[in-house]
């Protein structure tokens, strides 16, 4: 017996690193000192020349909407779908990204799916200056059904102290602002799932009208990264507090920013609800406070600041290329959490 | 419907990271500036005094032990299994570790399971001086079996550019030392299953007398950390090269560490290979060259120096703990990859 008797083929695992690899080098930046196949990956921290620098890590998955790519057999957006998720996660606290790397885990590695896979990684991290430093591909026979894997993202990124966004300048009366989501980016799948597929009845392939695409289509638009849009507003100090809205909606997410005794006021006629979001809340049946915590409803990141700093950085989001951002509600003294008006 | 009823249920999840973050409290170190539950975990890297640091990061998993600690319930020593599996491969280039993240997915989180592994990835993180810095605790419904889930840890550690050991400096006539591991450590787990649960018939109970223990706790002995033992030989300049023999045998992770136009040689009689490997070997009538190939047979690190620094760096691993390291072979000119003799 051997080890691929055994369900582990270490040929198609080598094809598949050797052609990360290639894919990983056009993605090194000058910190860059190693390639994949060393041990660790190495990053050479003065090369980012940053004073006294705070290293922001996170670790994040992308969730049952890799089983929108199973059954699409599209698996090209999920790679963006991670980096990006996770360049927003280390983004909400000033930092720009310098490394990230990969987990990979399949029953049986096919090799055209792996390739696919981090060529969206390889493609999202050159798009935000991310080098894809290593990774883990993991060939575990029984644990994911055929065509099925998990695919886990690492990133470290890195803010001067002195300009580390924690939220700890929030104060009542700032403002808030709102960035428009992409789509579902990466939560809310499991539900999503089960309203369109269980309760509608649809395929993947079903055109939904008031979509203007296929169901599959509109679950599998990628997780937008917000990093080119707010990375002319960091270290201007005009940003007192950024929450991603992630793993949640806004009714979770939000306060995560939050210093103690303060509150959110969010207004829900700020910004109109995509269509995405409006056809799952009235096919499935779900109410509005399950909606807000469970999906993003239109809004991925919400930015803090002084009021008067409010047109100046929507200007500047629209100079980079994002002209729908706009104030959704403010802060106020006492109480905690989010408190939803306009409905 | 709500998220509960999909399968995802947002209090357990809840309670996971309230006891998690108390868990993690407790590995922090002076670099560490944030508390889980942050969108990024914050780590100040001139806290940790190192100058001109070289991040060293790896990300890996702990394969398909995993499913031994299925069967024998026993989830507290694959924390272990995971930050000792990282903190090796950074310890290789010379790097201490500064922090780590887990990513945890379930098809259904059970709360007491999560605990016990983070439990043990907390243990691990102290034991080497690691910080617990954050990670994901995903609930995939339908992506893993009731009772099974896959655990990937992603390490960040840090070492002077001048300490930083790539081996370059390897030259032929160095001396290679072996350092035991202390079982399987995590590979070569699906053939191992294989051999003792399918060909074998056994089950995790049965007690196999040439192990001295029954065959389920043979097989989930933990990896172990070199750190405690490599750690007074970094920055002495005496260490020209290091390997961590995982995810595969010393025939392919020895290499790893050569430069062009090198070979190692083993002398295969210098050390003694554990009973379990010579009972996997013969009860699945596996090769010599299959079992170098996948498992580490009993020798877990190895450094390369001059031969005169060998006898200094076998008295300091005796001093930290480690009498059973050995001089294991030597570089030779030409050539690439390991030559076996003595067999």
């Amino acid at each position: 017996m051997d080890y691929r008797q055994a369900g582990v083929d270490v040929d198609a695992g080598n094809e598949v690193v050797r052609r990360i690899r290639s894919l990983a080098r056009g993605t090194h930046t000058p910190g860059v000192l190693s390639e994949i196949g060393s041990f660790g990956g190495l990053f050479r921290i003065n090369a980012a020349g940053i004073d006294d620098p705070v290293l922001v890590a996170s670790a994040d998955g992308v969730g049952t909407k890799l089983r929108v790519a199973f059954i699409t057999g599209q698996h090209g957006s999920i790679g963006r779908d991670l980096v990006n998720h996770c360049v927003n996660d280390i983004l909400v606290q000033g930092a720009e990204p310098l490394f990230f790397l990969d987990y990979l885990a399949t029953g049986r590695l096919d090799t055209d799916v792996a390739v696919q896979i981090v060529e969206g990684l390889a493609a999202a991290c050159r798009e935000n200056g991310c080098a894809l430093l290593g990774g883990e591909t993991a060939e575990m026979p029984g644990f994911y059904a055929d065509g099925e894997y998990d695919v886990a993202g690492f990133i470290v990124g890195a803010v001067a102290r002195a300009r580390l966004i924690d939220g700890k300048r929030i104060e009542p009366g700032d403002t808030l602002i709102g960035i428009p989501s992409s789509g579902l980016h990466t939560n809310g799948y499991s539900l999503a799932r089960r309203i369109a597929f269980d309760e509608a009845g649809l395929q993947h392939e079903s055109r939904v009208e008031e979509l203007g695409t296929s169901v599959g289509e509109a679950l599998l638009v990628p997780h937008r990264s917000y990093l080119p849009l707010v990375r002319p507003l960091l270290g201007t100090g005009r940003i007192t507090g950024m929450a991603h809205i992630t793993g949640g909606g806004i009714t979770d997410n939000l306060p995560r920013m939050l210093p103690p005794g303060l509150h959110a006021e969010v207004d829900r006629r700020a910004w109109k609800v995509p269509s995405i979001f409006r056809w799952l809340q009235r096919t499935g049946g779900v109410s509005d406070a399950d909606m807000l915590r469970t999906f993003n409803m239109g809004i991925g990141l919400i930015i803090a600041c002084r009021p008067g700093d409010g047109p100046g950085i929507l200007a500047a989001l629209a100079d980079a290329g994002e002209a729908a951002g706009s104030s959704i509600g403010r802060i106020g003294a006492g109480g905690e959490g989010v408190r939803y008006v306009g409905h």
